[in-house]
């Protein structure tokens, strides 16, 4: 990005007016859907460009970019391919900051494809306009009132989102949302012919809105960049990215998504070591680890875990899991042992870790309360894994408990599908976020130490010490 | 077992008799909730056994087993560990075919414990009389009227589980009754100081109630005779088997947990290669697997696997997945591209593998269909993944294309925690079962097809062609 990389990004982010060029009063048209989108999410200085329409949604339609009376920020190109070169030389002409273009028939099509994209690129390079796109969905910004669908939320949150795929951004808005997550900016870049991945990452790592970042990649053009941009962003917030194209046929399906190439999976392996992003490769666990930079209050400050649990096989697979995915079960103090003994019946019950509370939680749940704070008081321990919760009694005395610890823990809630939503919610703001298995759990956890022990590696402990968890209200960046 | 094993083992999941030793009127006590068990799911030959009740809900009680005005089939015992001797020698006097053993305190806690247990079974030895247990939950069989829990389903199904741990059972047998998935037998069989595990899977293979079975194992003192009675059932239906005690802390769990000997995970490696026991690792996964043996119409024939997607990233992403799997993508014939090319936009869409159907299905679903029936009738695909459905309008359109399909179909539904139940049940009774994850559907379809490699190594082309789903009426047993 030129100098001006941020004072432009912010024009586009946070358009004063915004051109949908193919607006359309046909409610089967995506020309329809992009004008309601900037309709809901609240923007107030719209003009449709159309020239078979008087006007679109109560907003003053236009033949061209050129015929709008004032200076246009933002345009949104959702028109055949053929048409766009023009529509670019408009904006180009007309001043305008970003075009978005929605408009796909480009790189992702092959070589032809590839050149039609390079005549945009041509067109716009060295004048002020950046090119989003083409074959994307552009950019969501409740706070600046950009929005690529009807049905984003007006509510602003911590969550950046870069991604290649405008299905990604609308799938993952959706499950994150659905956990009451919300978004700061979401970008689709699609084929990126000019602005591109790295430089949405750039712009978010000093986006004081932005305070983690979750990624959908299919490849890079600027290996380089990519890298040294990764390295700044995630030593201020972490930085979780979901990577395509690892295996032969992932790839050739990116290239005919994106036209991404989308690189070997032992240079990514090396990218990923390097830079600090934490790598997932499902949308089930990139929900499941955002959920813990959510609303966790603290990182892990090592990887020595505690089983707590209800009798039996749920405690030995989870140790099992947890020793799997990286983490060292702790070994108990003879001092934490004897407490619990105090706690918890000799028979059908272990002070070893796992810790087993036996089947007497039926009777007595607040054995998992007394449990908690004496494993808070370890030193041996670092991180909690409570198997149980989800009613509401065991929810409140786990809560109870959870005010006065600072140890991260995670509850691994089995039957949390038949968890009323409002049970979720109590634990989520009691600090004890509840999954449904308990090795994804110990996957969470996993990736949470190796993030620390990077930061760690860089120097970077005060980012360790001062994590509040960035959807807890406590700022929006470490 | 002897010969009279099947035998004994009717009497005991079908008692027409059964005495709780340690029966109570205390709701606080494990002895009232075994009662309360044995009501609940219809029992009416019930005799509670403490010398302290006169009746125990409305069951007029006995001070000893031997006391019992008629023949007791099964006995249950819900008394201290150090009367556990005396009882047995009752129950063994009195012709009890059945006594499983609540009671815990034996080989769990080691050396003493163990030597205490072999007592025990010195007691029945010989006799006619059979232990379960100690340290379990014990048997539910709803057609036998037997039950370990007071919220056990009356309604009976074809899953037949066998497990070290009472909780897994409970968990279990609680996250597949939320799929409407339903048991024939359960049977928790904790120390299995004489049944034991292999012992309930040759019951269960002979079972022409169970279709599948599942299972929760900690280890076997007897490998020998495990892997033949595995090798025999995986041949008659599919075993699923959750293997805890794989990591060194896992093993030390299992020991205090049920005495179990976990052994190492090469050796376990062996025996799940050679027995055809399909292994999963959390519950997740083996509920993800259960559902596809419970509901799909069809075994795959072929690992070469075709997605159907809507636009973009999830279609990439999934393409990872199935590869990372162990699935192959189907290469499509020239025919069939080229039909899909007449059904769906030129633009923004592919009729490579992975299918991109493109945005267009937000205003024409029916693509889903068209498509459907165009992979359906291709030579080189084994098996569909479909990336999307939930909604009613898709799911009618994926059911009304099923209805002439044989090949296996999974959907990967994203947002399917805010799918209504209707709606997932109703993509369930039209053989398209739903997963909230294209990577957990890629990793149910290379299971599928590791087994159907395994059947046909051993020559059961029978199997996989009369496989019908075990929880769709078709019968039984494959």
């Amino acid at each position: 990005m030129d100098g001006n990389g941020n004072k432009t990004l912010d024009k586009i982010f946070y358009p004063d007016s915004v051109a949908i060029v193919g607006a359309s009063n046909n409610k089967g048209k995506f020309g329809y859907m992009y004008t309601e989108s900037f309709v809901n999410i609240g923007h107030r200085n719209i003009f449709p460009i159309n020239p078979k329409e008087k006007e679109v949604m109560g907003f003053k339609a236009y033949p061209s970019v050129k015929d709008v009376p004032e200076d246009v920020d933002l345009a949104l190109l959702v028109i055949p391919p053929e048409f766009a070169p023009e529509v670019v030389k408009e904006c180009v002409e007309k001043g305008v900051k970003g075009v978005i273009l929605y408009t796909s028939g480009f790189r992702e099509l092959g070589e032809e494809g590839r050149k039609k994209e390079e005549e945009l690129v041509a067109i716009a390079k060295g004048t002020g306009t950046r090119l989003i796109g083409p074959n994307c969905m552009g950019i969501y910004n409740a706070a600046g009132k950009v929005s690529f669908s009807p049905t984003m939320p007006k509510e602003t949150g911590p969550i950046g989102m870069i991604s290649h795929s405008g299905s990604m951004c609308n799938m993952l808005t959706n499950l994150a949302g659905a956990r009451g997550m919300k978004f700061s900016k979401v970008v689709s870049c699609g084929n990126e012919c000019d602005l591109n991945w790295a430089d949405f990452l750039e712009y978010m790592a000093q986006d004081p809105e932005t305070g983690v970042v979750i990624g959908y990649l299919e490849g890079t053009r600027n290996g380089r960049r990519f890298l040294d941009v990764a390295r700044e962003t995630t030593l201020r917030k972490p930085v979780i990215v979901w990577k395509a194209g690892f295996t032969e046929r992932g790839a050739r399906a990116a290239s005919s998504h994106t036209g991404a190439m989308a690189g070997s999976a032992r240079v990514w392996d090396a990218v990923f070591k390097q830079s600090g992003l934490i790598q997932v490769k499902s949308a089930e666990e990139l929900i499941d680890l955002l959920m813990a930079f959510y609303y966790l209050p603290s990182l892990p400050k090592g990887r020595r875990v505690v089983i707590v649990s209800g009798p039996g096989g749920p405690a030995v697979t989870a140790s099992d899991s947890c020793t799997e995915m990286g983490l060292t079960l702790a070994e108990l103090s003879q001092e934490t042992r004897a407490k619990l003994g105090q706690v918890i019946p000799a028979v059908g019950t272990s002070t070893d870790n796992p810790v087993d509370l036996g089947m007497g939680i039926r009777f007595n749940p607040h054995y998992y309360g007394e449990a908690l704070k004496i494993l808070e008081a370890d030193g041996e321990v670092d991180i909690i894994l409570v198997i149980g919760g989800g009613n509401p009694r065991i929810n409140s005395i786990l809560a109870e408990a959870r005010k006065e610890m600072t140890k991260p823990v995670l509850a691994a809630v089995t039957m949390m599908a038949d968890v009323p939503r409002e049970d979720i919610q109590f634990m989520i703001e009691a600090g004890i976020p509840p999954l449904p298995d308990a090795r994804r759990a110990a996957a969470v956890f996993a990736k949470l130490c190796n993030y620390v022990d990077y930061l760690r590696k860089r120097g970077a402990y005060d980012q360790i010490e001062n994590w509040r968890g960035c959807g807890l209200g406590g700022g929006t960046s470490i």
